[in-house]
């Protein structure tokens, strides 16, 4: 290993980085001062202790600021951005088709899009980058493109599966146009919010020509190194929110998201389908609700996120569990209740985010949920939970959806190749 | 030192996952199967670097976890939130009084949000906090706070520093109401924008019946573990931005920012005085520039910063520098020309923030900075900078300030005492 001393630590304040650097000196000061050659005079133990606090020192510095320079593979045969554990900063740019772009514009635009994207999130500048720099940090970035079926109808008329269309009205939904729909989606992911703007400007000058903005949705998540990785987020709510989700990695998971169903066109292989819901959280409102009534809404605890029957997040719910007075302990119109079921088929991986804006006139939060999912059939996996969950579901008073968008997640490309070139093929 | 395994790495996706697993295995095999006291059996060199291998893996496991249980102490002498690096994420929060809001009023508001900030960036949760779990990541948060002219004349008449009004109008000003101005400022600042939302959240619920909301500025940097802490960061605009700074902990920034200037009333000693500009950056016609004029409007290098005339990013310029041609390599209209001045007085602590909110129309971004200063005489050190730049400054062509405010900020307070303390004991 390297002798080189560590980077400075992150200082938290100047007294505390003096500090630092006085503890490391004492720690360190013993091999610095004894030399190697010089170990077995200063006993075993003492050098031990040094070798490892410098070797952990140095560990140290790299973790500080070694998350940048994580890379996620862009080729391969499903997409990037999907299978994996989320980045804490995203941003979903939904574009809308300009109504003279044809197949062969929409192509060239797809080519462009997956040469930009396959450089940046290699920690390259894309061709024609004019701050180049802002590249070179990737911390994890992903772009996954995504086909509204407004692109599918003008590629490839009737090649789009049945499902990619606009969700059925739902009787919570209150949908604001300005958050729906769109022809193609990019979600741009990475652990550094510059490292997302950065590549969302860059992928919205080579979309210029052929495309406008529709929407943007820019979300977060607890930032790297604030929580251990994998931990079932909070949202604005203060809830666990994701427990019950399909891990990446498993076969559950490619039976959930990659295996296609039998109705999927042949060029959806190894692609899937992508759900958008804007939901906001009415947080004022929800103020007013206590604790004991928010756990009775939800059917988890706030603290820990187990279910009202258990301890511990990830036990399974007793839905048959009473009171001494013989009611449910979980209310039958709990969310836990209603988002689950016993039918293997209706399983979705969910990945969301948080948004929070300038409230706007009296209130105190404007803020909310970018829920996403992926799932190879919106109509038989996605649809019948959304139904249950419209029916009634005591968090309804408090989550409102106000924006819907359904888009089809093409399958991945090998080098040389572009995110869409199946959808040309036929 | 612990024996206890590491944390599992953040995982990029689940195949490098398991590699980073098998490799952790072989590499703390050793270890674990000779046991601490088989170590003159196995070989001093491999004992040692099982050690070292398991001491380095505990510390990149923690590292992970770690940022978001910092804290930075809220009671002091002077605020937190200024004389430090700055977090990745800050939302400034500008609040105006309401009419009937009066010296006692203003008085429990800062009582309040006193305790609330005190307890939030201890990672405690705030009386009446109805979502205390997300409050138990601190990752650096500080909670500062700034006085408008409007608060100080409604609780001290009199009080308020010569320049605590309005900036004068300058000629590149382009200011909207909707930016401008405030009676009190909360900047909200820490390495995770959940924890950011949070706090601002708490605040807000107990400001609303003293206060309504005049704006939100939310802006980032890079993000905790992408980059070397303290490293100079760059903008939008791709410049490496802020070299000339004044450094956290040395006499020179006690000189620039907490050193009062002899016409500071006595209520603020130990704070100093806060300016916010929203600066707009035309990133689209910042693209019709090739390098080359970018380096000339600036007059430093877009790659390493340093001046035209240097090689590294501290290096001082040479303004007397000439081309063969005999035309000065640093241009006379050049940024850093115009910026800069031999005159000690006119420094000051600079801690700005990116922000990049949807296009609008036909732009392709809707970007720029959150430009802030802390200088304990802004009149005597902000003024004549901004004065030189506004008279002519090759950089205005692209970037446009669209707000403006000045804030007071008073000095910190010790445990039991509040915000603000100093301006009701007159």
């Amino acid at each position: 290993m390297s002798e080189t001393p560590a980077a400075d630590p992150t200082p938290e304040s100047p007294p505390q980085k003096v500090e630092e650097r006085s503890r490391r000196a004492v720690l360190l000061g013993g091999v610095a001062a004894a030399g190697i050659g010089a170990a077995s005079a200063v006993g075993l133990e003492s050098f031990v202790s040094g070798r490892e606090a410098q070797a952990r020192d140095a560990a140290r510095g790299e973790a500080d600021t070694a998350n940048g320079l994580r890379k996620v593979p862009f080729h391969g045969e499903h997409q990037a951005g999907v299978e994996m554990l989320p980045q804490a900063h995203q941003s979903l740019v939904s574009l809308a088709l300009r109504p003279e772009a044809d197949r062969d514009t929409i192509r060239r635009l797809l080519v462009t899009l997956t040469d930009d994207a396959a450089r940046l999130t290699a920690g390259n500048y894309a061709l024609a980058d004019s701050e180049p720099e802002l590249a070179l940090v990737p911390a994890r970035l992903t772009i996954t493109f995504g086909f509204g079926r407004g692109l599918v109808d003008r590629v490839a008329p009737g090649a789009a599966p049945t499902w990619l269309t606009d969700l059925p009205p739902f009787g919570v939904d209150r949908l604001q146009d300005r958050w729906n729909g769109g022809d193609l989606v990019l979600q741009i992911a990475a652990d550094d919010p510059l490292t997302v703007a950065h590549a969302q400007r860059m992928l919205l000058k080579d979309s210029r020509t052929a495309t406008t903005v529709k929407w943007i949705q820019t979300g977060f998540l607890r930032a790297y190194g604030s929580e251990r990785a994998g931990r079932t987020p909070r949202n604005l709510l203060g809830q666990v929110d994701g427990t019950k989700n399909v891990t990446p990695g498993t076969p559950d998971y490619t039976n959930v998201v990659w295996q296609g169903s039998t109705t999927n066109p042949d060029w959806l292989a190894g692609g899937t389908g992508f759900v958008v819901r804007r939901i906001e959280m009415l947080l004022d409102k929800w103020d007013r609700l206590d604790r004991s009534g928010r756990e009775l809404s939800v059917g988890r605890r706030m603290d820990s996120g187990a279910p009202l029957t258990g301890k511990r997040e990830d036990d399974e719910p007793d839905f048959s569990a009473t009171t001494p007075l013989g009611f449910p302990v979980i209310a039958e119109f709990a969310h836990i209740r209603r988002a689950r079921t016993d039918d293997p088929r209706q399983r979705i991986f969910r990945r969301a985010y948080n948004y929070d804006l300038t409230p706007e006139g009296d209130q105190v939060s404007n803020s909310g949920m970018i829920f996403t999912s992926f799932q190879h059939d919106v109509t038989a996996q996605f649809l019948p939970i959304q139904r249950r969950i419209d029916e009634v579901d005591l968090l309804n008073e408090w989550v409102v959806p106000i924006g819907s968008a359904v888009f089809a997640i093409p399958p991945g490309c090998a080098e040389g190749g572009f995110i869409g070139e199946t959808l040309f093929a036929g």
